[in-house]
């Protein structure tokens, strides 16, 4: 297959990121399919015009619907604010372009569905930007899962807390306004959930409870004036999975002193095993199949016997980093593009973590259980 | 004050500790309340005999009446199985002895309740072992948490999770029996919610989910006889507090891999704590008041300058033990039976207890939230 | 036999903690020797009447030498300053009474050998404080060991750094006196060297670095007086030892931060084990002979599985305390002079720990390696 | 500054790692000096063919000296097996080029002498691969150290172990021969002597012990044939600073256990830092200046307000990797031969660490101390 023409749309510090994987890809993975950085836009000339050499893409535009419509563009990878993904997808879907963007994936699980049949019946491919199911410690949890080393899954405990908005002096942004940026920390945060459903299965009830702690926040960071904050710093919610395991899943934006406190444990039968992204290329498994008296957590540190590490290092424990991971989401790209695996999370995928949001805030402003009446399947990959 | 004269039931594990406990207290502690070991029960003659010499009592008998009846008892210390806790009790009570007793408190709320006006009617002083708020480790997160230096606590997260069930060929015994042991998990485990009420105050509403994993067990292990398991595994439940902050709280006997998994995260505004009992004598602390890119989570290991601390060693870092933490509450014992401070957590505090677990057990049924109608004051001490 | 009648010779930290070793002990080892708490000596008569019920014993007394010569006492603890310990040991020897004392032995191996002589010749038993070496998890690590399971040893890493000096104004004392403390970090620290020999054998050859970083302190923390340190605030050295590994041993009273850094790492060709003191209830092994991909060190938290444990909790993860590590040291007495077992560290084992650190002082001043001539016998138990 | 021209030889792993650092390096850092893949090198066409797509260099070559005499290339990248480096680059700098070249420099200091000597007149610039200096922890510790946060350093203890000749039977190879390797785990794992000069500054004088425990390995892992290893498993020195800092560094090949062992632990009068690679985002520092009580190791996770992280995140904690430590190298190397900052460690550098493992070498021969006659100057950057 040829190269797959990449049409960025967004030249922040997410573009940059997806730039940076784009760069390594080939030499990462250099029999992968190759991907080329066709153009770049931004909201103004001056960012865009900047972009094209800072992020080395080969052309530039200050108008996104010249990206999707560029016939030399095979994938639009959408890294704008929340609010415009629906609108950039649809137009790229409408001329026939695969997308990935980053998550969440819209506004709502109504205009995520919207954007889920708009793919589906266009028949074009989608990935969505949860990265952290692409780390290759994500890959090995899921291989000792599998490979039933600790037995049946019956708990998981996961969270994904952050502090960017612990100081209650920090601005107010487009993140706390509900047109701009939908839920707050459960959007923000929702890569928990896509690592419990990757991890253990789909999900088939949740009751949340959610909570807005710091109501106002100065505008611009000035004292005196002030906006009311939109949507909620922290949430947590009780699941059901379909395959019988209980689970508690957690997300906060003011979790003081957790830079990216992204974690988990998953307790099955005959082991278990613990996470935690700050901390990214380990993790700790506990076989209760061990000799009595030499059972323990043990910490492993990924190496070359473990998915995709020996593309980064010949050698354990060299550590991956955040860009490493993203390296392995457009390996996924563009596998998935040219066919040589199914892409996973999609837009469907995307829309299910999105309806799973929207049952924890209704079954909040209920006090009640809430099914999700159509279970996701499970995420393959 | 003389010395208090103790009357020990149950010569098993606890009972034990208890004894090690008593013997360590003058020495630990020699300006408090002194005790005497007066007499052991328990349930046979030939348990009996042993305890004596080797608990270090003066007397024994296998009748246990005859130590809550004994004219030289101050304190009756109620260390059988749960199921026996409130007989005993109220036999007491009865005698005017004041009672020590082993959590849970009871089987149900209501029989709780029963000992709860007994005692208050009586008169005389209760305490139960909730031993881990015992521990200085608590002791300084108060100290920490009530001098403001995490700001105003909004998140608690709380586990305490083992695995002495986890095997499912573990033998059917009295603890998972309801007209034994009541509650499963959440009656053996409470300790994590006497840690949410000590640090964080009282909780007005719960919602849980509960869950029995392991339906059969063998009886004896052997494997021709089976027994249903009456009691939960797991279970977890989502707790609203009085002061507005939320949380998780989580209890498990199945969480293979956990030896002492009661830990919390505390998250104030400022601030947050995170404490793990499988590494009792410190607690990590992050303080959002450190220099620009100097923040992180400090371990505080314990020290002279803590709580109670140096009554054991005079120079930070020696680690406390199980023991040491059973010695402060033979302390707190000692000194609250002779008037010198408050008893905490006194029967009435743990029927609160149970009835949140009893809560968690009808959220649970009921698939809602459940209001505490009469939320329980804050802890004292 | 009979209980053992113990006089203890100073009421200080140390001896508080032996005292309450001593009180806990027959109920946490029921089955073992008794002791008694028959005397207690300080240096005045103030500190001497305190301590008889602070620690708990029948009688006190002013003068040491009644201790030493009193029929109803079997054993003589010896808690004093380092520089009394000759005097009183000897006069406790000449009057055939057991030995039970704290490290360092003496100010030098030249006084500690005279001891030995003195102890060997008038047949009487010997122990010295070395108690780290009683921690459980030291047994345990010593049956890995021995078990081969982590297969031959090749290199020891060692420390034992604290930071009770670090700070240039904390005011001078006795320990950085030669006359009284004889050397500073060395034989404050050797705790290390005990733990060395106990667990990979003789050491044959030294050469060692020591310093003295802060050289003047105030007297009183006073500033107008400083006088003069006369030890060495840290030293390292390299070690051979007899079973052909190689390693480092670090002592410190000036490493910043650390308040209990006794620690190692015995690497061997099968396996590795790393302990640090600061959380003594737990050991991480690393064992080659897991699957390839699921190989790391694993945290064994102490349980009852694992050697002495079982007498203070059932579960495990319940951390043992400084003062349970005392209690099986003493338990070790009580045993060692009833003749159930032999006795280790005694005092020539001690002695060999002295000369060791002469070594150390003699390979600094002469920059050059240093033959122990009479490499000491590996250590029993 | 025009783009610097890279030609590199060797496409093995550590060529590789290179290649992707070239290729995120402009998007990383778009404002630095820009570089062009143009040639690249191999010891076989098959390799050399391969290499130039798989890397993403422009041309290739079988024969490495085309790469040193091209004229279109401007700095000679020597990532060939160790024996090799002196070879090529004297060739690189009899043609005028700039050489960027892997460590060890060569097999003895008599040969990186010729390397520095032939560099320095010929007014080239160089660069050699100690790549953990460049980890933005390092540089963070490096500002802590200046800022004089910890206060005058008094100790430094560095460990570079790993276990990859761990197992006896891992077959025989070149780095195992002298003439191939020059020094075993010395010259293999010497980046904990980089890191120690970096942070601590010159050594004065040393004083070792090295050991190859491993006499005899198998030929192709085939167990007929065996041959002799010529080269230290494991090695420790002692090491006196030219700032009057003492320490203990050691290194292993057969750590059993630890796979990237790089650890410092660096004291000073007023605080401490400790880092081990294998977590090489985070960093944990003690500083005595805190409240009573409230003292305690901190782990600082990197963030952007530490060097050189917010190029590759604007958010703490996202991790950083191996590769990411490789892309701030070269971003150090094209400002480095451009002219906007001095190289470091350059050749002179590292005939400095020759000539320090050689002095371990001497030392241990002659069982005793070696001065280092021409202290290294404290290295810039």
């Amino acid at each position: 297959m040829d190269a797959l023409k990449i049409g960025l749309i967004g030249s922040g510090f997410m573009g940059k990121a997806h730039a940076i994987a784009y760069h390594a890809l080939p030499v990462v993975f250099p029999s992968t399919t190759k991907v080329v950085c066709e153009i770049v836009g931004d909201a103004t000339e001056e960012l865009a015009r900047h972009a094209a050499p800072n992020l080395g893409f080969n052309r530039w535009t200050s108008e996104w619907r010249e990206v999707v419509s560029d016939p030399r563009v095979d994938v639009v990878d959408i890294c704008t604010p929340n609010y415009m993904h629906k609108e950039v997808a649809l137009a790229a879907i409408a001329e026939g372009k695969h997308v990935y963007c980053e998550k969440p994936l819209s506004l709502s699980s109504q205009d995520s569905l919207e954007m889920v049949d708009a793919a589906e019946a266009a028949g074009i491919k989608t990935l969505v930007g949860f990265n952290y199911v692409k780390n290759p410690t994500t890959a090995l949890a899921k291989e000792i899962i599998e490979g039933g080393e600790i037995g049946k899954v019956v708990h998981f405990r996961g969270t994904h807390v952050e502090d960017y908005f612990a100081d209650p002096m920090a601005p107010f942004t487009w993140r706390l306004q509900r047109g701009y940026a939908g839920s707050g920390a459960l959007g923000d945060l929702c890569h928990i959930i896509s690592m419990a459903l990757h991890l253990v299965g789909p999900i088939t009830d949740v009751c949340g409870d959610v909570q807005t702690v710091i109501g106002d926040r100065p505008v611009h960071g000035a004292i005196e004036e002030w906006a009311r904050v939109e949507n909620e710093d922290q949430a947590h919610f009780m699941a059901r999975f379909a395959n019988g395991a209980i689970g508690t899943l957690e997300v906060s934006r003011i979790a003081t002193g957790r830079k990216m406190g992204l974690t988990y444990e998953i307790t099955g039968t005959r082991g278990s095993l613990y996470f935690d992204q700050e901390r990214m290329s380990e993790i700790k498994l506990y076989t209760a199949n061990e000799a009595a008296g030499r059972q323990g957590f043990k910490t492993l540190l990924l190496g070359p016997q473990h998915p995709d590490y020996a593309a980064f290092s010949h050698a354990p424990g060299r550590c991956l980093g955040y860009i490493d991971m993203k390296t392995v989401e457009v390996r996924d790209l563009a596998e998935g593009i040219s066919g040589l695996k199914p892409l996973w999370p999609d837009f469907r995928a995307a829309w299910g973590i999105d309806r799973i949001i929207e049952a924890v805030l209704l079954s909040h402003e209920q006090r009640r259980w809430v099914s999700l009446e159509f279970p996701e399947a499970a995420p393959e990959g």
